[in-house]
Parts: structure tokens; sequence; C-alpha cells
């Protein structure tokens, strides 16, 4: 890969970086909308992140990491773990846009020592959905969205040197939601849930999950980050998979800030959260992907899927939409179902499980796992069920024993479907898949949320 | 190294961690003592970071993490950069505490969307310095610092990993103080400075320095963590003097708490802070001196460094102690000064400046820069006349021509001053020196503030 920028390149990167300087100071002279802030940060992460990963590739390779792509012909030598340049620009965006989302303290006398002995706090001035800021008690969720997307990153850089074992950094993401919990514990702190009617009778119309609702964030954390490495493998499904989540989300929230909707509705202030968080998010994500789409130039390494699943987490919690956000996760959910057989060792689980690539027509394949020992009965009958019901490839003696099946991975059942095809078409339909489940998940949560809750929205 | 703790070390680490959760459990059926709290997590993040060390010492090495100790006879490798397990466990520690030292927001009522409809906040029963709780708006800066803490710990093991220029990672800090930076503006803002009395006729009582706050923070940010960064070399020196640094603040903190101080004092928050950041650095410094003193089994790396300056800064800044917290930096902006000819190149500089090692006596001596090149007039002169304050040791050849001298660093002064030495007594003088300066430095500041200013601690 060249570290140098094309000029056709540099100069893109240039105007556009520059359109959204002069958008940023355009903000000064007027009232600082925070939206149009946050969509010009985004546009500024974008350039960053793309130039960075470009100058950054080589330092990375000399450093050891770095991998081969097996479903190449030529096996080069690419740089691995570049989502952690997209994750460093994330964060660093998403601090400096502070000041943009917050009024003002103004503290006009201090006794010292840090004393707020008179303060005036700036009138809320609404004078539109552009210019909707949020109240000062926000900022400390904020702030601890930020520190846990910046544990993670640290524990997700700390695996790609380390090789952390598997049974260990499945938790990495529960330990990164530590920052949000406890600040969500200190500062808001309600775990009451709203009943859905059929269950009022049992349970009443608010139950208190205690603890229970913080067990319930942290494992949100775990599965949105593991699911999104899990779904892993072949160039771009990382970063193109989160992409699609993340308009999915960014869809949903506008949903609430468009004009047909009444403002200030009581979710403006958690969507406009949501959306502070993933426009940048967008907006790195594509710069890596740019690099990450079939023929891949750099690999993202398992910190971007901790991070953007990390990201997803943090915004689904504090944004109070974390039963939407499961519903957008339903194709990573299946597949992590789908592999447990094998991650749990009920079905042998080779080193990777990556799709075959076929050298002579250049396509990818199924990858099949080989059973040398005979199968325990009940799972090879399982197995067999799953092949008739086509959710599966399995390969039988003449016996009736089975002796191979194909992977227990979405992106290998895909090719089982389909038949072999190019790596970048295999993307493209799982992505397909990934947005249609997406926008059915919406579709059904906007539609039907009125009929087990009294109000959609509500919480 | 053995990475595994002897039976003495676990049972020690052991018991210190029960006896530290056992404290714990019972603030919880008190009423929470947070400065308690404090010291018991303090202890917990000793045993952890102690036995973390031994525990990662070998994947540090196998990950190329590693490095030759030149002033040793045997030159075996060992782990470098453990500064960075110990800043893993610092910031975990700090996080955890969250709950401790702030009152519970209690959110009765919610229409949804993280909207705090009905807030009862816990009335502040004060019963004594220990009970002392912070108000809630205090949490934002709380966690700006942590997360300033954490910024410099992903950019200084970036640095350790990247060997990033010394043009380039000077600003390291300026860049990990602006989540800190930011906050301060939009929570508290206060950009002005009480005027020493003599130069109030000239610029009223109070002057607002307005940007140029912030730029001083930033460049305390900077000097704080380089300079520590510069008085580094010989076994256990960053360490000990963090240490030495860190127990002198505290000693200051806990003059405003003690019995004999009035309370509730203007100051007390802002020196609780001040502990509650510290003692935990104490803490995991202490584990990391245990292996890094004399003869060091591991080094402490760059992060390290940044890690204790970015520490300090971020104390003196959010403590609103920063010029206190210069005194006690006195011996690190001496060497930096001093250093100063050799860093921006007007006196030529080897690539390493630590003191040389005599195999035949297993003493230190002074290291020393041969001038290849005959120096320009003035310097040569300049160089002459520190001589002769005894401030440098200078070869001349028999033309009075200035040949050699010893290296620009505070170490080889030591050495000049006091003889060729072992390596731990090199270090034990120097800390000697740097305690003696930061108590002559506190008293100075408590006696004489009053001379200068209206009241003690108005600021």
């Amino acid at each position: 890969m060249s570290t140098a920028l094309s000029s056709t390149e540099a100069y893109s990167l240039l105007s556009l970086s520059l359109a959204a300087v002069g958008v940023l100071l355009n903000t000064f002279t007027g009232e600082g909308e925070p939206l149009i802030a946050s969509i010009a940060f985004s546009c500024l992460a974008f350039s960053s992140c793309y130039a960075l990963i470009r100058w950054l590739g080589n330092a990375f390779i000399r450093r050891g990491f770095k991998g081969k792509d097996l479903c190449k012909l030529k096996q080069t030598e690419i740089p691995e773990t570049m989502g952690a340049v997209c994750a460093m620009v994330y964060l660093f965006t998403i601090i400096t846009f502070i000041p943009w989302p917050f009024y003002k303290d103004i503290v006009v006398a201090t006794s010292g020592g840090g004393n707020r002995d008179v303060i005036k706090e700036l009138e809320e001035v609404e004078t539109g959905r552009l210019l909707h800021r949020f109240p000062h008690n926000k900022l400390a969720s904020y702030l601890s969205a930020i520190l846990s997307l910046q544990t993670i990153v640290l524990l997700g850089i700390g695996d790609d040197l380390f090789d952390i074992r598997w049974r260990h950094k499945v938790f990495i993401p529960a330990v990164a939601a530590i920052p949000m919990l406890i600040v969500y514990f200190v500062d808001f702190g309600v775990t009451q849930m709203v009943v859905p009617i059929p269950l009022r009778p049992y349970l009443g119309e608010l139950f208190d999950l205690g603890w229970l609702y913080y067990a319930y964030m942290a494992l949100l954390s775990i599965f949105s980050s593991n699911s999104i490495n899990i779904l892993a493998g072949i160039n771009g499904i990382e970063v193109a998979q989160s992409l699609v989540i993340a308009v999915l989300i960014v869809a949903n929230d506008v949903l609430y800030l468009s004009p047909f909707t009444a403002y200030p509705h009581p979710a403006t202030d958690s969507h406009l959260f949501s959306l502070y968080l993933l426009l940048p998010f967008i907006g790195v994500s594509l710069a890596l992907l740019k690099h990450n789409w079939f023929p891949a130039k750099v690999f993202v390494g398992d910190t971007y899927c901790y991070f953007a699943g990390m990201v997803f987490a943090v915004d689904g919690i504090l944004g109070h939409f974390s039963k939407t956000l499961i519903l957008l996760l339903l194709p990573q959910g299946f597949n992590f179902i789908y592999s447990a057989p094998q991650l749990f060792h009920i079905v042998p689980c080779p080193r990777h499980r990556l799709p075959h690539f076929n050298a002579r027509t250049g396509l990818l394949e199924c990858s099949r796992v080989e059973f040398k020992k005979p199968l325990a009965r009940p799972v090879a009958e399982g197995l067999k069920v799953l092949h008739r019901l086509r959710l599966l490839d399995v390969e039988t003696d003449e016996n009736g024993q089975v002796v191979s099946s194909s992977n227990f991975t979405l992106i290998n059942l895909w090719l089982v479907w389909f038949g072999p095809m190019r790596e970048d078409r295999l993307a493209l339909g799982l992505l397909a898949f990934q947005t249609a489940v997406g926008v059915a998940g919406l579709l059904v949560r906007h539609r039907m949320a009125l009929l087990v809750f009294t109000a959609d929205n509500w919480y």
C-alpha cells in the first residue's frame, strides 16, 4: 500500500476539511448549532482518519501489527489493528465537540477552591430544533460514554498486542462498561422498567429491576461487541455491518427530530445524544471501510469490533433505546446462536472458520469441518435436521455417518444458500440482509410498540 | 525475573487485599466514609499492581517490550513499559471509586428518555470531616480528570510502541490535557486570577487571563510530564521522584483537613479531590518502585513518566493549587533548564546521557560529551564559567580549548559534586534533594503567601 495520498485524495480531503472548518467557524458567529457542528466534526473525522490510516500503515507493519489475507492469491502482508487509529480519531472528535452541545455554566464569583458561589446559568433560549442544547446534568453521561469507549480502546489494543484468551476477552466489554454503569448509578440511577400491558396484572406498571438492570446493561455491552467480532473474517464485513447498524440507528434518531414530530419531544435529548455519538463514528468508519473493502489494504483488528460494538451499546443505553438496538443486532444474534455449537465445542471447531478461497476460480466457497471421530448420536441427528432445513450443508458417508459439515457461521451459510461467489459480492449480500432485517425491525418497533405499551417511546 | 509470586508475597498481598475489602464493605454499612474508602482502594491498587507486574512481565518481553540495563555488569533483558500496567490499575481504581465521594442524585420519576422530571437530591448531612462528600457538579471535573489521564496513557503506549519523535512527543501532554480543559471551559470557566498585592495598583484585584489561562494549564501539563521524563535514566528515579512529589502534595492536602484547620474550609473540596487522585497513585507507584528499584527487574517506560506528570498536572489544576505544584517541581525545572543547552543543540547531545557504569568498580561515574569540533567562543566561555561555579565538569587541552564536559543533567551534576557512587546511593541522594527542596517550597508557600496575597489559599 502506498503510504502517500494521491493528489486527488489530498485535495478532496483538504477541501472537505476546509469546508468543515468553515462551517464550524460559522457556528461561533451564529448561535452554535450543535447538530450542524456535529456533522462538520464528522467530516473532519473522516478526512483525518483517512489520511492517518495511510500515513501510519508502514509504522504499524514495522511494529508487528500485520497480517496476511488468506482469501487472496497474492498473500502480501498488510497492516493490522488499524481500527485503533479510527477509534483514536473518534475519541478526539467527540471530546473536542463537547463545548457545542452543552450550555456554559457561568460562574460569576468564586471564593476559591473551585466553589461555585454565584452561578448564573444561561437561559435555555430554544429557538429551534437545530439550536437545542443539553442541560448541564447530561455532561456527566456524555463524559462517562467517552470513558467507556476509551476503556474499550485501551483493552482492545491490549488484546491485539497480547492475544488474550477467548474466555477472558469475552468480558472485556463488561469491564469497559463499568465507567458508564457507575456514572449511571451515581447520576441517574433509575432501574425501573415499564411493564408491557399483558404482564401488568402480575408485575404492576413499573417494575424495579434493581441490580439486574446493571447486569442487563453489562450483558448488552458484551453481546454487542462480541457478536460483531464473531461476524467477521471477510474483507470489509466488520466495518460495513457496523455502518449499516449505525445508519439505521441514525434513521431512527432522525424520526424524533424531523419536522413531523412534536417538538420538544420527551426523547429529543436522548436521540440528539445518540446522533452526536454516531455521526463521527460513521465518519471514521467510512474512512476505514475505504481501505478495508475488497481487496483490503488494511485489517481492522479486534479493537475495531469491540469499539464499534461498544459505541452501539453506550448509545443504546444512554440514549434509552436498548431494546431497539437489540432488534438491529438480530443478524449478529442469529450468527452467535448459530455459531454456539462450535464456540462451545459441541461440534469440533477449527482454528479458522473463514470461507475457503478457491485459487482456480477466484471465488469463496463455504469452509468445512471434518469429523475425524464419529459424532455423538444426538448431535449427528441434529446436524441432519439442520441439513434438511437448509441451515447447514452436511456430508454423510455410505453408512449414514456424518463425516463433515459446513462451518457454523452466517457467512458460510450464505455460501451454502447461494453457492460460491466473489468476496465483495458475499459481503454485499450479507449487508443487504443486515439492512433488510434492520429496516423490518424498526418498522415492527414503531408499529407494534403501541400494542404492548401504552405509549410509544415512553422509555 | 520469576513471574510467580513467592508464597510470602502472595499471602501478604492477599491479607492486605482482604483487609481493604473488609474496610470497603464496612463503608457500606456505615455512612460510606469516602476518605477511608480511598485508602482501602489504594491498598487494593497496590496489591493488584504488584501481582500484575509479576504476572505480565513475560508477556511484555514476548511482545517486544523489553530493554537492557546499561548500568549493570550482566545485561539481561527485562520487561519495559510496565508503567502501562500501573496506569491501567490506577484508572480502574479511580473509576470504581466514583460512588463513594459523590452524593447520589435520586431521580424519583422520569417521563422517559432520561429526563429528570422529579429530582430529590440527598441532603448534605455533614457529620464530620471523614464523611464530607462532593456536590454533584464536581462529578464532571472528576470524570474529565480521568479522561485526561486515560488519554495520556493511550498516547504514552502509542509512544512506547512507535517511538514518536522528540519534537512531536513533547506535545503529548497538551493533547491529553484537552478533555480536562474543555470540561473546565464548559463546566467552570473561571479564568480570573487574584493579583498579588504589589501589582494591584496596575492590574486591579482580579485579572481575567481569558484564553491565556488555558494556555497556562496546557503548558503546566507539558512541563510536568516532560520534566519528569527528562530526570530519568537510573533505576527507580522516575518512580521514586514521583512518589516524593505525591507524598508532599498529600502532606499539603492534609494540612487543610487536619483537626487544627477550620472546617468546612473553602478549599476542603479541592484538597479532598486531590487526595482521591493521589492516594491510589501512591499505591500503584509503590508496587512499581518495588520492582524498579536498584537492581531493577522491570523498566517503567515513557508511559509512566507521562502518566505521573499528568496526574500531578490534573491534580494541581483541578485542585486549584497549580502554583504550589510548580514549587514541588523545582528540581525537575532546574534539570530542564540545565539540560536546555543540550536539548536545543547549543552543545552536542549524545544519544544517551546516562551516567557511565564503571565495570571495574561497579560504581556510576558522570558521563561526558566530547567536543570533536571546537565550540563557538561564547559557548566555550560559558562552559568555563559553569565549571568555575561547580555546575559542570569541563576538561580543557593545553591551549585552553574545551575538549569535553560532563553531560548536562542533574544526575551527572550530582556525580560531579559527590564523586562516583553506586546506583542506589545516587538515586537516594537525588531523592533527598527532591524532598528537601519540596519541604522548603511548602514552607515558603505557607509562610510567605500572606506577604503577597490578602488571604492564604484564596485561589
